[in-house]
């Protein structure tokens, strides 16, 4: 198997923030300020399903909107529904799945469970070590 | 030279936004949704020499501090000096740069001139592109 087709697992988070529906923007920013992360699924409480998405971008917009950031609530401006890979798929088809929908995040679900996220930082980190497989395997080759 | 040696200038994006330390969070926060961009680079107004950056999470920490975004200079809390790398920087390096920093974007900065912004977007962006050629190189190498 070429490196670059290694699975999704690899490159992946594993720590996932939830929030619900009715969480405001003002606790939201306040949570990712509090964990330095950039997003948060917004799952059915009753559930655990993911229902949508909100990332800094989304936060963003309300504030340039001038929105109540204290009583606007994640469900009336995430983004729905959440574009999501399993942990098997190729990280080179999770980066492709990226662009085509232009985002930065995809939710890892594995049989209805979230297992996880995979961002465009997680491939760039990604990316010295890719190189250094690359490098290997080349050798590997010409040496053969 | 192996693919994933290749330079910045293959992957980066030509256009960076540019602001004063003057500029208030609320007129960033504007700007950024308006454009669809996610960072400004502050520039001294007189040489046009980048001093610091702005990114939706420093905006998001001020939203988080509940600080009045409408008053609030961008020279109070950008981020700065800003991480920059060269056009002719390879990309893999650039990517270790920007896990060191523990960053998402690095400024490209050419004789002093800000010729672009590489981003993990861009990165990621790279990457099914990045394998095509790795397989094509493979197979060549096989083929020897």
């Amino acid at each position: 198997m070429n490196v670059i087709d290694q699975s999704v697992a690899k490159a992946m988070a594993r720590s996932v923030s939830t929030i619900t529906e009715e969480t405001t923007a003002s606790e939201i920013a306040g949570l990712f300020a509090e964990r330095g992360i950039g997003s948060a699924v917004v799952v059915d409480p009753d559930t655990d399903a993911p229902i949508g998405i909100v990332t800094e971008s989304d936060i963003m917009r309300q504030v340039a909107l001038s929105a109540d950031i204290t009583s606007v609530h994640a469900g009336s401006f995430m983004s729905a529904p959440v574009i999501t890979t399993s942990s098997d798929e190729s990280i080179h088809k999770a980066a492709s799945l990226m662009k085509e929908h232009s985002i930065r995040r995809l939710l890892v679900v594995d049989d209805d469970d979230i297992v996880g996220m995979l961002t465009t930082t997680d491939l760039t980190h990604y990316l010295p070590r890719l190189r250094n497989t690359i490098l290997r395997d080349r050798d590997d080759l010409v040496g053969q």
